[in-house]
């Protein structure tokens, strides 16, 4: 792992049965295994979405080019990376069809319709669908020109609550990689060279992965009135106005899958957060030919399942091949029970995390496991937090900064005077370093900008991305 | 309704917000309450399909057309209503994608993958996903260019085994509509003509619109080995030999909401049958601007929330006002509460098929919502099933079949030699008859063929359908 992280990452997907490569160029065949971690995912994150006022609805997939053209930045940003439909029927298209890279044109194009007054406002619809950006090179979950997400798409009266709904979602996003993934991340707003294409406001999520390198976790963008002037939608408001709304657009993927692979697997293979793992707890039965030792084990399936997702596995394997078979693929709690535990009407707990053991009774089994999965979840939340803080370092000047990003893979804070010139330049002489975000906290480091020595405006935090 | 039932469904899917035209040609706007139907519709389906051991999993939507080429009869039923990607990151493509019509191609090139051996089989794959088959004329719900479903395609040593998962899919599509849609059907076999593109056999289950049109509801094929041998797909068997896999697939689409719309709905609007409204009760106070009727009102909402999907209607809208809209939009149960209600400790329960109204104790309010909902449940499958057999005829002659197809909308019974010159005679005659499907149970109504009067193979149902 330490050694070739990328090809570590590479065995992992395939051999964990998380994915498998198909003959679409740069489109994957997300396995069961891998889907189920993708549908724990949905259903905590479609929850605090629900709980906050958010429906789903599904727009069409397909956008008419010139849709996709009414803003002029974002389809500036998206057209070099679209797959278009010229032929439908058998017939040459009078008008190209972009395969959706997102939705912001579609969802304006129906809030025009249904959006006249503030009674109608807000509109805070989410839909979970796949989206297509073409991209050259590819990675399982990390960049795929097809993936799977969500993106919600909201409307409000004013600018105010438009950006609390920006920063709502980001904190939604925020609590859902701490408290579900047990991934910590640094929080914070896109500088103008990294926005989103079209938007007033990006912010983003950025956890770090083991090796020090970010992933862009989540985004959640505040888009003022530009859709809404382009699309033309308006409504009257309370003083009998005729006002553009305030937008907004916020979206988690499939990538969220590479980020849980990187920040927590180990040379063993994947560890998965308890809390989407698709098995928590494998129950490995000892001696399992013995009379009685299949018996309790599936009654101990049966008593568990009521509030875990249990996997007994009784194949002929042996109990060796299981361990590092489940191992491999994460699951973060193991039982083994065989005759002897059965006489003593205990059982053996084993963490993924720490190999620790502990011989539980029978009679409590219920609440071990629960205590076992709620201290796997605290040890690889520690566990990445301890690795963000050690790959976090401060650069004062010009040269600490290209050592830093040099010598140490990380997260690297430093100040900067607000000039995109300043983040193309650190970007090239560092082969990729570029601003993840100006955190909402940020720390006065010096009072000049690391790159050209002007007066500093943010601190921004850098880094190299996936 | 009877007057125009076209019109009707094209105002109802509008004015009860389950969708909206979108500016893409065929494509509609699932807007949220539609969707919500959609939500309880998987979740129902998924349930099912987890119980029999089948897991979900994600394919490319994308298909290279020298995969989609690989099964003859396949590529020849789809082909004439593809979308074509050309064109990805702004080149040409060398080869051009099928955005997926069905995935059984993607499937099998997976399953050449992964199945090797007996111990690899069965495999119990689904997918939820879009689909695109390019239409000329579309209906929301009905005929779409896109629309969602599912996929199940599975794999099995043997064709006993393969023919048994076809058929028990097909039940559980038959229990699906009957116990949660309230749609009784018939089921049975298609004929060679109306067979799925590749298929051995086709399975179907058929309802019966308000107007006596078939709707296919959801089909069940059996491949045999003609997919497995054209993508080469072997295991080597209990006995060493190396053989090819027997295959299914299976599906149900969005079009299963326009059965609930046609089935169920009357002159007031839409009829929601309880087990996937969105809102299973509406809760609207009388005089709410009289003290303590909000409160009861939001007291008894949260108590109704812990077992039933809710809504209170506390706007400004006046109650008979919200009596049409809830009724519109086909609301099971509507449950009125004022003071004088207060007073005697009761409410009133209104049933949104029968309007029979039903005078509640408020301490027994959960039991009899869970009645109600029970029994509007029941008399909208009882309605459906009446519907299905007053419209059911026997036709003996060609005459007569002429006859009831020219006057009586519905399905017709009638002998039928095998031959599909027909089939094909029968559907010009009679300007859109076809066959339906070969039931299960078939009777026997005569010894000739009704169309040529040769000797008669099959009872066939036959029917108009959308």
């Amino acid at each position: 792992m330490d050694v070739d992280f990328a090809q570590w990452y590479t065995d992992v997907v395939k051999k964990a049965e998380l994915v498998d490569y198909s003959g679409v160029k740069g489109c994957m065949v997300i396995r069961p295994y891998g889907y189920a971690i993708w549908e724990n995912i949905q259903k905590d994150l479609d929850a605090r979405f629900k709980k906050l006022g958010h429906e789903n609805v599904y727009m069409p997939m397909f956008i008419p080019e010139s849709l996709l053209q009414k803003e002029k930045d974002h389809v500036e940003g998206f057209a070099p990376e679209c797959a278009i439909v010229t032929i439908g029927g058998q017939n040459q298209l009078s008008e190209r069809l972009i395969v959706r890279p997102t939705s912001e044109t579609l969802f304006c194009e129906h809030y025009r319709n249904i959006i006249h007054s503030y009674r109608d406002l807000p509109k805070l619809y989410n839909q979970w669908c796949n989206v297509v950006r073409w991209e050259k090179t590819t990675r399982p979950f990390l960049r795929t020109s097809e993936f799977l997400w969500q993106e919600g798409h909201t409307m409000h009266e004013t600018e105010e609550e438009a950006r609390q709904e920006t920063l709502q979602m980001l904190q939604v996003y925020a609590d859902f990689y701490r408290d579900t993934l047990a991934i910590p991340a640094i929080t914070g707003r896109k500088t103008e060279k990294e926005k989103f294409a079209g938007a007033e406001e990006t912010y983003t999520i950025e956890p770090m992965m083991h090796n020090g390198v970010a992933l862009q976790g989540g985004t959640s963008h505040y888009f003022g009135t530009g859709f809404t002037k382009a699309f033309d939608i308006t409504f009257t408001d309370r003083d009998n106005q005729v006002r553009y709304p305030h937008q907004t657009s916020w979206g988690v993927s499939t990538r969220s899958i590479g980020a849980i692979i990187m920040t927590h697997g180990d040379d063993s293979g994947l560890i998965l957060p308890p809390r989407v793992a698709p098995i928590q707890v494998v129950i490995i039965p000892a001696a399992q030919h013995k009379e009685g030792v299949l018996e309790r084990a599936g009654a101990l399936r049966d008593e568990l399942a009521q509030r875990f997702r249990v996997k007994l596995d009784d194949s002929e394997n042996s109990a060796g091949w299981k361990f590092s078979q489940y191992e491999m693929k994460g699951v973060p709690v193991r039982l083994e029970i065989g005759p002897r535990d059965i006489a003593n009407n205990s059982c053996v707990l084993v963490s993924r995390v720490t190999r620790e053991k502990k011989v539980v009774s029978l009679d409590q089994v219920t609440e071990e496991v629960q205590a076992m999965l709620d201290q796997v979840h605290a040890e690889l939340l520690a566990r990445a937090e301890k690795n963000l803080r050690e790959k976090t370092f401060e650069a004062r000047t010009y040269e600490e900064f290209l050592d830093i990003a040099a010598n140490h893979p990380g997260f690297i804070k430093a100040m900067w005077c607000g000039d995109t010139a300043c983040e193309d330049k650190l970007k090239d002489v560092t082969g990729g370093v570029k601003s993840r975000c100006i955190p909402f906290h940020e720390e006065h480091l010096s009072d000049v900008c690391v790159c050209c020595g002007k007066p500093a405006k943010h601190m921004v935090v850098w880094g190299r991305q996936y």
